[in-house]
Order: structure tokens, then C-alpha cells, then sequence
């Protein structure tokens, strides 16, 4: 049996195909299938977020080889970023709450 | 209901308090602590891996303020890496299949 840490970066590859394979290039996130991504997989996070260029600005910042679309590794970069601030808004919680 | 990816990304967290929790500070990984979670969380990578050194190296490759522990940040520097080994592997295997 998987282990909890080997179950989440297995979650974390199906997650991407799961959008990825949708339409052109199987392997890579286009704006469209990013999009549906974040929507399904991230809504409480988007419905938080006011900016209607939100999805335009993530996939700039993130696409580093300026191609219009997410490879895998560029996808990691986001779900990094993602979870490194729910820890820090967790930690500082619990150190608030901690005093 | 958290999505797949929610799932993923609180798993990710649960995994690194589970043992930075052990001994010290509670936020950080010290030498053990991480060798406790490369032992129980990945066991087969680690058992791929015929160097005694491995959990020093990783140590010291991850631990980029240079203080002996690692926190929450440093941690996903080390699952990222490890998910796109994965998923390079996969593609890989996948594209041959295809041929």
C-alpha cells in the first residue's frame, strides 16, 4: 500500500493529466484546461480571488518557457507556491493560538 | 468535500508535522526526524538508493539557511523534486508504449 506522502504526489500527477489530456497537447495544460483545473480542484481558492484576469496571470507568471501553456514541472511550481501559504497561514494560527 | 488536489496539498502538510513534531522545534525536520519519514513515507526510494550518505546529502542539498533542520519550505522543495522524477519517468514510459 502507498504511504500518505506517496498517495499525494500520485494525487498530484492525476490531478494534471486529468485536465491536461482534455484538448491539443495531452501533456501540457492550455489556458482553457488551467481554467477547469483551478475551478473543480481549487474553487474555494478562486472563489476568494476577485481578479477576473486571475487564470491570465498565473499562467504568465508560471509558464517559464513563454510556450501558452503548463508543462507538469510548471504546474508543481503552483501547487508548491499554494501549499506553502495554507502552511504559513496554518503555522501562524497555531502559533497565535499557541500564546 | 476537499477536491483530489485539496487532499493532495493537506496531506503534504499532515506528513512534515507528523514527524517534525518528534523531538526540538516542532516546525522543522532535524537529521532524524527526516530520516524517520524518508524510512516510513518512502521507503521504496530509499531502498533504491544504495548510499549510506543519502539522508546527510539530501540534508544538506534541502537545507538552504544552513541550519540543520528543515522547515515546511525546504520540505517541498524535496517532494517537488522527487514528483517530477516521477512524472518524467511516467511520461517517459508512456511516450514508448505509444510508439
Amino acid at each position: 500500500m502507498p504511504s500518505q506522502l506517496e498517495s499525494a504526489m500520485d494525487a498530484l500527477i492525476c490531478v494534471f493529466y486529468n485536465y491536461s489530456g482534455n484538448e491539443g497537447d495531452k501533456y501540457k495544460l492550455n489556458k482553457g484546461e488551467l481554467k477547469q483545473l483551478l475551478n473543480s480542484e481549487l474553487t474555494d481558492f478562486l472563489m476568494s480571488q476577485k481578479d477576473p484576469m486571475l487564470v491570465e496571470k498565473i499562467m504568465n507568471d508560471l509558464d517559464s518557457n513563454k510556450d501558452n501553456e503548463l508543462d507538469f514541472n510548471e504546474f508543481v511550481v503552483l501547487v508548491s507556491a499554494l501549499t506553502v501559504a495554507c502552511n504559513d497561514f496554518f503555522q501562524e494560527q497555531h502559533k497565535k493560538k499557541a500564546k
